[in-house]
């Protein structure tokens, strides 16, 4: 029989402060479930210390293989301290839904949410990077857009953080209400939350037929 | 003529690590801009540091007056440091579009972002505050679902956080690009992002009727 401490990797915290405790049947560590949280943002929350206290900063982020990688001004804060080898916390949250329980005590939502820990290091091959991003962002863009020349190159820092001190933690599915609550006269079930995309806005002066991407991108 | 240091306070960062510095035309120090954002939220991130490092942990949230509630289990590590006085951040982020330009280095996301410092503080009238959390997931919902008993909310923490230290940043509108890239054979313009609703799933055990805010929840 195996007992916790022989778990298979995949379901095993990799460090004691990723390990999850609370409701830990929500928790993954598996691969797969990591990439596809993080494939599916835009945004990172990043929080980190400075001599001003504790920061939760929003930004753009993509992956690439076992990274995260995010970019910014050379001269914002969030750049600046990461540079310094900062201990940081990247954490990437969808919501998919608010799940409503005969009993207050049992609501809950279904999200899916990813923390990784570590520090961030710098990106040499910035102008390959980016142009990851871009095909995250849209698919085929980093074709036609003009890219960064060498001075916008110079003043914007890549810089990616391992993915191997993190975790997962997913609800999905109904409510999960008390045995003794299922007579409780009140609706139960999931009102989902859904990241749509709508319709793309042409720039006023854009003389440029819809791309292929732009054409699907509220199909 | 006005200086920086007399603008009206609502254009003005109330401490200095709240003053927004990279496109500093983007802040937003104001009440209603600040309620807006947070109003619009199920989620938030709340960073604060313990003896493990720095996290970054996403918890559901609610606005009312002039603070922000989050609650947990008392035995939770989030709730469990923040009853210490710990100081934290808590940021908001809703996205609402990719901006895209001409140029791959003014490419931009449309966003509402909200960060708030200080320390949390327990709530002690907790059950009405927990029915302001369910009105706020879903009007009327309070009146429904069967109330926390006192074994439940004696295992509940509601914790909230003063706006008094904030700031919004918001981005919107199109791609800005620079004159010289104007003929650059790119597409421009905005690929809008929106958090919609689904329609309602029942719990296969329900047999209440879908009260009228589950039946406008997807209309």
């Amino acid at each position: 029989m195996t007992t916790t401490t022989t778990k298979p990797t995949a379901h095993a915290a990799p460090s004691d402060r990723t390990r999850i405790r609370r409701i830990a049947e929500n928790a993954h560590y598996d691969r797969a479930t990591l990439h596809a949280i993080l494939d599916a943002a835009y945004v990172c929350h990043v929080a980190f210390v400075d001599e001003k206290g504790t920061h939760c900063i929003p930004t753009a982020c993509w992956r690439e293989g076992e990274h995260l990688y995010i970019h910014g001004s050379n001269g914002g804060r969030l750049i600046k301290l990461l540079a310094k080898g900062t201990q940081a916390c990247v954490t990437v949250t969808h919501i998919d839904g608010l799940v409503l329980a005969r009993s207050a005590f049992n609501h809950s939502m279904n999200y899916r949410s990813a923390m990784v820990y570590g520090q961030f290091e710098k990106v040499e091959e910035k102008a390959a990077a980016l142009d990851t991003f871009m095909r995250h962002l849209a698919p085929g863009r980093e074709l036609e857009a003009r890219p960064g020349n060498s001075k916008e190159l110079a003043a914007t820092t890549v810089m990616r953080i391992s993915l191997d001190e993190a975790a997962c933690k997913v609800r999905s599915g109904g409510p999960k209400d008390d045995a003794e609550d299922m007579g409780v006269a009140a609706w139960a079930g999931v009102l989902p939350l859904v990241q749509q995309r709508g319709v793309p806005v042409a720039d006023p002066q854009c003389t440029v037929p819809a791309p292929a991407f732009v054409q699907r991108w509220a199909a």
